[in-house]
């Protein structure tokens, strides 16, 4: 198990071998063990696999070849709609259209996505989280009709390997962990924890190719950058507002 | 691993057996190698073991016994305040100070929060997730001294089990897919996938000691009523607001 997680990268080419149902199928039910609030599953998963609305979902994704080439595409979505469905086919007044719904919704369907990505890694598949399921969310309800009180978390493709890519780095384990309390970082600790990531190969690579004096303005000037940032914190805010989970704030 | 996913069941009492220093590392580690958005690792896993802090945070977790139990308790916060400084020191100028920035950290930290979970059980350990890390996260705050851009979005407590629960039922899986598309819920959608869960010994149990007609007035009448939503969701956005997540919406 240890060893699945420890394995894991994210893969980005596949063969357009398609994944059998039942596989398929156990996939998705190790998802739906992860831990819930209160057991309500407020969560959904719409699994595409169809070619034409996978090439919508391929646009809105930034056109990333991956997305078109594997066989299945998984969106997972903070989803009150079934739950408050029921509530009312129960006589029950549900009072879950608020942020603090729409969060615990969305941790539900995160961790649901976590387990569908280590199940799948464990039996062969390759698997790469799409980011632009929060950037593209109002898009995403369009192509998928997601109704009221569902909005899309994550996003996942699955299929298998056509390449057998590296581990990524990571920041040392004492960079991310912090004993008993938070200590805050000092420069030196900053300097300390991002020495590895700064001297990589891969880092020099990407200086050269970006015209960059540092790593840190490769991400704030060229990746992540503030206007964009800006640009997809509205619209994702709106997506949340428009789903019906903003009303009392 | 499919083994450890479908095995899960949240533990509630603990023995007071302490965790091993190596064993916990392995974990941590595990945790460390879930995706995250461009490698940037915007999370921190803060754990705490000291008593005199469990104990605040056990208060703070609405006082439930397996808090003071469980000898290992971890907070995963969203976090830009490492990422932050290391920009500032490296000329490079962070436009992290929005929503999605929040929403992108918080999804590293659940992430990673999984495969803890899941590294722990693989382990022989058991783990309970606490919902009320969002209710509380201002309290969780002080209690830790969390700094600017970092936001408490899970928690859990981890230990030697002392006791053996059966798995929890779930929907049918039927309940929470969808092909293709969202197909939206019939009447008869709804009472076919609640069926199971309302014939439950448990429910009829819940039903008398709750004196209500239906389970799912339990859950809007007692346990997520809509003031206690409205007020968590008040208190987290500000929470998120005076983080620092919140400039620019």
């Amino acid at each position: 198990m240890i060893e699945t997680i420890l394995r894991h990268r994210s893969i980005r080419k596949y063969k357009s071998d398609s994944i059998d149902d039942g596989l398929l199928y156990r996939i998705l039910e190790a998802g739906t063990r992860a831990s819930t609030t209160g057991n309500m599953q407020v969560y959904s998963m719409v699994v595409t696999r169809e070619e034409s609305l996978r090439k919508q979902l391929w646009e809105t994704h930034f056109k990333q070849d991956m997305v078109l080439q594997a066989p299945v595409h998984i969106t997972f979505c903070a989803d009150f709609n079934r739950f408050n469905k029921w509530c009312r086919l129960r006589k029950a007044d549900p009072g879950f259209d608020n942020y603090l719904s729409f969060f615990t919704a969305a941790i539900d369907a995160l961790l649901v996505s976590q387990n569908v990505a280590l199940a799948a890694e464990a039996n062969g598949l390759g698997i790469c989280y799409l980011g632009t399921a929060t950037y593209m969310a109002d898009r995403i309800i369009e192509i998928l009709d997601l109704p009221e009180c569902v909005v899309p978390v994550a996003a996942l493709v699955i299929g298998y390997p056509d390449e057998d890519p590296d581990l990524t780095d990571r920041l040392p384990l004492g960079g991310v962990v912090h004993h008993e309390k938070y200590s805050d970082y000092s420069e030196k600790d900053i300097d300390r924890i991002y020495a590895e990531k700064e001297a990589l190969p891969e880092t020099a690579a990407l200086l050269e190719e970006n015209r960059k004096e540092t790593l840190a303005q490769v991400f704030t000037d060229n990746r992540y950058t503030r206007r964009d940032n800006i640009h997809f914190s509205k619209q994702y805010l709106d997506v949340i507002r428009r789903q019906g989970f903003l009303k009392n704030n």
